[in-house]
């Protein structure tokens, strides 16, 4: 799942860090392979990395579209640009659903550490109506309670992409690298990285 | 190519021009389908609409690898989120590449339109070293002169996205709207939209 010290990520922390104050510079975007074979892309928010890995965090509906994407192709291609400081990070690689059906302890524990470290009004939005479907002006005739102590609802999602590539284009200076993961048996992932033309 | 009147572009130019003021309004995503099968997805900057149509256009190096994605594969989904606002668009559709081997006279015509509306700056790139290929530290020893009333350079590419469907939320209302071009023989594009579940 990579190590610690890829290459990348310290530049990806940087602008994270550059960036702090404006809310949207956690917003990226993230296309898969729609099921028509067509391209699908979407705004998602970055909910940091997996521990002691370089896997990125992204939180979502299991009743959205791209679930069933990336349940038939499992790969995706983030763009994510940062206003202020004038970079893009676009980072490719392979996505892990982890979903309700995860039976893997390690996973089932992320799963609901990631549903407890939201805010009470993100963890509503799960308990909606199905996305995609046909909108119905009636309303429930009662909210939803939520006991705030219990475990992530059927629909919470966490999704983890493994990246294998990174291209990273500063328009500041204009300079880009490109980061390629170096395919190999033992558990550190090594990267090389180039120079190359923006 | 689409009507005046299609009902989503409405929707499209009042969150441009409430954006309007912020730069960064007009950079949005652009998710290819890769040589390899897997998503591409890159920054780029809307240029406006073609006249008299919903073709919504964005230039690039013709020696770009969306270029040959393109050629692959024209279909792309655009994803677009107007940050003070909170409107996100995802606009898929059929992209055409008007390109220096483009011999129709219209087209021709709009290539070097587009060339003549940018920047001295800007055109600047499009002379520089290919993208994605090594960098090489040494410098030509003199810049490259452009006459300002040149045609386009041949890595200069008009492109234009012909939206077949349009899926836009507003995350400050909670309302999504989903718009579909209606197949027909005629000149008009018709759309269908249907209210859905955020």
């Amino acid at each position: 799942m990579g190590s610690a010290a890829a290459p990348w990520k310290s530049l990806l922390l940087s602008a994270l860090e550059s960036n702090a104050q404006i809310t949207h510079s956690r917003f990226l975007h993230l296309a898969t392979i729609g099921g028509n074979g067509r391209p699908s892309n979407r705004t998602v928010v970055f909910r940091g990395f997996e521990e002691g890995t370089d896997g990125i965090r992204i939180y979502t509906d299991s009743r959205s579209r791209k679930i069933e994407e990336l349940k038939t192709c499992p790969f995706a291609e983030i763009s994510w640009y940062f206003t202020e400081s004038w970079e893009q990070f676009r980072i490719s690689g392979r996505i892990e659903v982890v979903d309700a059906s995860c039976l893997d302890a390690t996973k089932f524990k992320k799963r609901a550490e990631a549903w407890s470290s939201i805010s009470p009004k993100s963890r509503m939005q799960y308990l909606g109506p199905s996305p995609n479907l046909p909108y119905i002006a009636e309303q429930p005739a009662k909210e939803p309670v939520l006991d705030s102590c219990s475990g992530p609802v059927d629909a919470f999602c966490l999704l983890v992409l493994d990246p294998d590539q990174v291209d990273y284009l500063n328009l500041k200076s204009a300079e880009r690298k490109l980061f390629k993961a170096i395919p190999c048996l033992g558990r550190e992932t090594l990267w090389e990285s180039e120079r190359i033309n923006p």
